[in-house]
């Protein structure tokens, strides 16, 4: 038992949030996307902590999330299905065929438009390769975590993150790497609301499919997000947060505009949401400089993006419309990396 | 003075509802759109009523609207610019100088987004022309109708109502007709739902203006809406409501995508219009046939396009939402007529 423990491994990984949006497939099984995506992987205060344990001597896979045990055979789960995924994927690299045991933790409600299942997935990805002692570099992690949760492919780099689309039809060209690591702007900070906890009506995946195949407005979304990409890149190269800002908040009203042109259309944002973009447009406005960005994904929860010396006037901006117990700063984050043993979250099981 | 009041003429018109949207304009001083556009001139249950009086005794003129005194000099304001022009258009046709005394009244709120200002246009129109003798023929009609008030050329015809965009410089090709008239399918109705009689806060002037500078997914729209405008014409000529209904959700989908998109993002619609929305497709899909179709102009109130006979099924699931006493049932209309001068809103003034 205790060569077995010796190797676990426990790794903590985070969300991101994009700035130009992953909204549309080229390839749903493969999740390539339409168009390149750039996001900031944001710092530990919204996390998951997962510890992997394999053993030969397990029979099975066992998967725990939030306490509550997953039946990995259950292919229309998401978390199960992408985990099963990973595993067989890894275990293929490693040549075992050894049974895991997975203990996830999130720091922070799931489906409610967090990017919970990005930081999830990435993190399963860095702590299953770690624990066969694979050690893929960030471009293979990557490319396993794009696979199994698209955006999730944005969350294994620190900083400002690209995601080039790639053209390949295998995807080996489409995979996330940092652009500008966290040291180089860190005054861009993220402001979450959280709106609603509930979980989404319409989930994204089903939002990339109805977009993309029967909005007529969504047709030319891909090259416009692609030119996005361009713009946003020199913005962050030369620290230009008016020009971020404005792409960011464009990009996001293209997704919601494509979703709403969907059929049958999807509004995600709801009146909390209009009132948090009014109150963002009256603050730059006032300030008679654009000092912060709203951004949405697939849910009504405002992100703002903001520099950490406008943070007081955001907050208190959109503290009369949002509870400030439902308010959190984030600062930029580095990826997934590794948990001393202390932290492990196989203690916490009865299951050995 | 009895010679006078002989010649007033007073007029009724009425709203027109679009399934196919005017939404932008290649032309903002003439009102000339980027798409040709389809709708349905309502019955008289919403109404303008105008009584027009010129008289070569009048000192310039003077406007009533709903009782209030309006300064036909007051450019910045939408209804006396567009009555000084109608009156200066009107007069260098007839070839006179007369003043004019006019009086409206709408029976139902103004600027609540259920088109007042299309049914008063219309109406001022038929009633100029009429009282200065020029009986212009509706396409002239249409064509001033359309310089002052865009969608207002609709409301000049009955039944479904064309508004060819053309293509002349000068506007002379852009009018509308009707394409079928309220003969030819009265089971089409519109139920009409007033969820917030507040004013606009943007106006559907600056929606215009908005979409086509700064929207970059409305670049493809108008070529998107004339060619629905092509498939709504077969689907009116054959009474096929299925596909009435679905291309009128979807432009109506796509107008509000393009407002969203545009910087800053225009939201018309609110909580109360998405759950609307949602119901009637939990209607169609209860049904297994598309028996209702919502649609939004520049505001949160839907319009329900539907069919006499389905007509309590859809009170009952929107009544779920809106109070009932919001909710208005309105047939098809054929167009301003006049009224007898028995009717005339002359007499209610002390005026003369």
């Amino acid at each position: 038992m205790d060569k077995m423990l010796e190797e676990a491994v426990t790794a903590i990984g985070t969300p991101n949030i994009a700035l130009i949006k992953y909204w549309g497939k080229r390839d749903p099984e493969l999740n390539l996307p339409t168009n390149s995506s750039i996001s900031i992987t944001l710092d530990e205060t919204l996390n998951t902590k997962t510890s992997v344990l394999f053993s030969d001597c397990f029979k099975g896979d066992r998967l725990f999330i939030n306490g509550e045990a997953y039946d990995l055979k259950d292919t229309k789960n998401e978390k199960t299905a992408f985990t099963a995924k990973v595993l067989e994927h890894m275990r293929g690299l490693a040549g075992t065929e050894a049974g895991a045991l997975i203990v996830s933790k999130n720091s922070f409600p799931t489906a409610g438009g967090l990017a919970s299942s990005a930081s999830g997935a990435a993190t399963l990805c860095y702590a299953v390769s770690e624990a066969l002692e694979l050690r893929l570099a960030p471009k293979e992690l990557s490319i396993v975590a794009r696979r199994i949760s698209g955006s999730a492919c944005r969350s294994i780099s620190g900083g400002f993150v690209e995601w080039r689309k790639g053209s390949a039809a295998d995807g080996s060209d489409s995979y996330a790497e940092s652009i500008a690591n966290e040291e180089h702007w860190p005054e861009v900070i993220d402001i979450i609301t959280l709106i609603e906890d509930k979980k989404k009506k319409v989930s994204s995946s089903e939002g990339h499919r109805r977009a993309t195949e029967t909005s007529e407005l969504y047709q030319i979304r891909p090259k416009i997000a692609d030119r996005r990409v361009e713009s946003m890149e020199k913005a962050i190269e030369q620290r230009d947060f008016e020009a971020l800002a404005e792409i960011t908040m464009k990009d996001s009203n293209s997704l919601h505009a494509t979703a709403l042109d969907s059929f049958p259309p999807i509004l995600y944002l709801n009146d909390t949401s209009k009132a948090v973009i009014q109150r963002i447009h009256e603050l730059n406005q006032h300030e008679g400089a654009t000092i912060a960005a709203y951004t949405f994904d697939a849910g009504p929860n405002a992100q703002i993006i903001t520099l950490k010396k406008h943070k007081n006037k955001v907050i208190d901006a959109i503290g009369e419309i949002i509870s400030k117990d439902r308010i959190l700063v984030v600062g930029q984050g580095h990826g997934p990396r590794p948990l001393p043993s202390s932290e492990s979250l196989l203690g916490d099981m009865n299951l050995l």
